[in-house]
């Protein structure tokens, strides 16, 4: 039982009978004796996943198991997945409160476990990291942007449509929609009917330019964030490449700069001095 | 008969007029009589290619048929496309039934030949293959992302959205849905007339985040992994260049180092020794 | 008067006046009175424009003129409007019919002379023409898929759904709008309203594949094709540079390989010859 | 106080304290009590950033204040919210009226003053004013595109669809909803209603190559631009690498055409002439 929870691969099995669980406990039409046989399944594959924490923990000491990030990221999902075991004990007819909405969500937590194990997962983790990391000056400009706009348009437009910009937070959700294009001349389309002719030319000015400031050139940059950080990383190998042989021409100008100082030792050995093992330790190094 | 078959033009005509027979089918104002001949003369151009991978297979011997990718694909095609052979002894009003769909369907996939006639197609699936490659990860996590979100957002809102996260099924498109950020916003606008105030100023948070990272994000990885496998087409050219001035700089060094220990030579040669004839030799390589 | 017609800021100015006067009369608002008066300066205009042509003609000799690419742009232009100066003796209860429908277009052909005057149009339009080069073969590939997938669609469909599958035109527009992402659900979600459940899942999922190949898939080429001929002109600078520098150092290559053959030279000098006027004129090529 | 002013820290919190009343003063529950209150520390805020700026330019005479670019812009805005400090005396049922509109969008426009506070801003500005400026042409060849386009369509269909191409600003509108792809098919489908059969074909054919050429095409080309100015930032560091590289070939060929020198010099000190410092020199210049 032991060495089976410290198997990657049956831990992995594990995982994707849970996400088959969770999937299937999904549908309404299943009974309910079903569903209690599979909450107390997945209760134990929670149990499976304390126990397999625990020895591994035993094996590696708490230092040497906290020291992996992964671990960390486990023993996390694992401690967030504890409170779904009490879930059994609770009567169904308790489900729609909030806190077992909550109890629920923490049994699909474990389905994030999945992700260590995607082939490559580290590299792609760090590629997502770099554009991140890229684009978060981008994302703050984007989100300041957001924000000015919302106010901006909720105090021009509050009391023309206030479906849409009755109060700062529907301003914030109008003006993001806009940002992402989708549906954009809704709001603008609704909000001129209770405009008068040059006010809604106006308007629609101001709309298609929070669209083009916003949405394209917005969306663009993040976008062009994204492949700057991708065609970056094509780009340090041909910048490896380029030092690499920066590296050999100075490895010749000291070739050089040697051989002159031979040649000018040579010339002095012809007018008269000794022959050291110099010369042929500086071809050596040379030819190599 | 026979070199005509196996004239290439002749067999791209003949995919042309299917695919020109199988428009024209289409119509559903077309009389009785004419449906009849085009099925007629669609079943002939079946047997035509019928005949096309028979000749070719006695001209080049099964095994140098079969060497062929494009031959195998043909070959299988061809296959697929003899059930609609039947499909005329069929009475009309048995049409509906999911076997005769899938006898008309028989029928549409020879069309999928003329992608053999493209110019430079071979080319431009290797880009394509080469951009699927590239992208499978990020596909994978994706996938494995719409899975996670499907499942929990399946939980969260099953009792206050059943037409859209009723199952996990539904739940899964509906996720899908706002990956692909089309509409991304009627689903939580319909989702929060069923919630309290809190509630719906939290979905609305979940769906922003989960637009945000799965659909803006998401599509703008794949998007900078295709520009990826673009753009390193691009850079490697610029490495090709780059090694062979490396080459170039090696061959550089290696003359010096000769000409070193030919110039040692020459200076021993002044202290008396023997002028060889490598020196032209060397001199002969540099130029060269 | 003949002067001003050659005076490209002129007629720059009259394509203005154009474009005003093609937009004012486009209101329905304006009284008939107007609208004649500004149909007779349009028409004025055209003359202006021919005249113009004609102008140049006689000062360039009819091959001179043609030579240029953009006169003949031109030329075809004011040819095209000609049929415009019949419009205003037209009744204007017949303008319904498509060919006063087609005069009226030829009157707005006009504007697109002002894309002569675009500052660097030239180089603009190069850059297009270069992209639009490149993908070439994956638009031709593009729309051989949309055809496909359209006739497969109608053949899967056409019971379902008549409104978007009932004919092979409508089949192939229902594909275009599910290509461009734009409503692509609107048409699955109405579809699987008069489907089983099983064949309503099937359905979907053709759709979302449908959706992945052809939307994502093939707007992302297209995209990353324009990307590839916008950074090929970038790295076309770095190759350049790249090439100078292994110029330089065939130079180096060069001068080295003449090194050694004078210092030869000098050493056979040493040897008792005379020193030529060679070793100054190549110390000289060398610093050059 | 005079201080406090002009500490950066403390200005940065008035322009978050600023922003949170605006926020507030936009939910239509707040009580007039509050809200007035709000007012007053708003038009306080003013004042603060007015006496900022007062301090300033004592601190670094009016010429040295407007030196700083974001001197100026916090100058400007200051300005332009002056006239939100009369808002107070004006009774609320006026504020319907576009001058009062205008007088809040005043209090708003300080929050524009955040930007100067993101970290990096100087360089995100840069790098936005590099890639507006590169696709300037491209963003001007759309604009003209798009009123020829609107200027023809309204030409063709003010008849048959008078909502959307009744008179040219309108039709203006929904060229650029067709041109940003959202929403593309709804105008032809309203429209096509009101065609024949052949009439409809062939708007719905000139609506799809609009959407091409306008829509995809367009947006292509102004994010490629955008990319191709990431990018050549990328491109920079490597060019800058290759003509560092270059720098050192050249100072090889230097050295080398000093050693020949040097050695000719050798040669005739072999020859009984006298040995300079300037080897030495030389030797030193080749190994720094």
């Amino acid at each position: 039982m032991r060495s089976l929870l410290l198997n990657e691969r049956f831990v992995f099995g594990l995982i994707g009978l849970n996400a088959l669980i969770l999937f299937t406990l999904g549908f309404p039409q299943i009974s309910p004796e079903l569903r209690n046989a599979l909450l107390w399944l997945d209760d134990l594959i929670t149990i499976c996943f304390i126990a397999e924490a625990g020895l591994k923990i035993r094996r590696d000491s708490i230092r040497g198991y906290l020291g992996d990030a992964w671990n960390r990221f486990d023993f996390l999902i694992v401690i967030l997945s504890l409170p779904s075991l009490v879930d059994v004990f609770v009567p169904s007819d308790l489900n729609q409160y909030s806190v077992f909405i909550l109890l629920r969500m923490a049994r699909a937590m474990k389905l994030i476990r999945t992700l260590r194990f995607l082939p490559d997962i580290d590299r792609t983790l760090e590629g997502i990291a770099r554009a991140v990391r890229a684009s978060f000056l981008i994302v703050i400009t984007f989100l300041l942007g957001l924000f000015i706009a919302a106010v901006v348009s909720q105090r021009l437009f509050a009391d023309a449509d206030p479906a849409h910009y009755g109060d700062p937070i529907l301003a914030l959700y109008s003006t993001f929609k806009i940002f992402t294009v989708e549906g954009w001349f809704e709001i603008p389309d609704q909000l001129v009917e209770n405009l008068p002719p040059l006010a809604a030319f106006f308007a629609r000015g101001y709309f298609i330019s929070l669209l083009m400031v916003g949405g394209i050139f917005g969306l663009s940059l993040v976008n062009s964030i994204f492949v700057d950080a991708m065609v970056a990383d094509n780009n340090d190998e041909l910048e490896a490449k380029i030092d690499a042989l920066t590296e050999e021409i100075r490895a010749l100008q000291c070739a050089l700069a040697r051989t002159i100082g031979e040649s000018n030792e040579g010339e002095s050995q012809l007018r008269g001095e000794d022959v050291g093992g110099s010369i042929g330790e500086a071809a050596g190094d040379r030819s190599g």
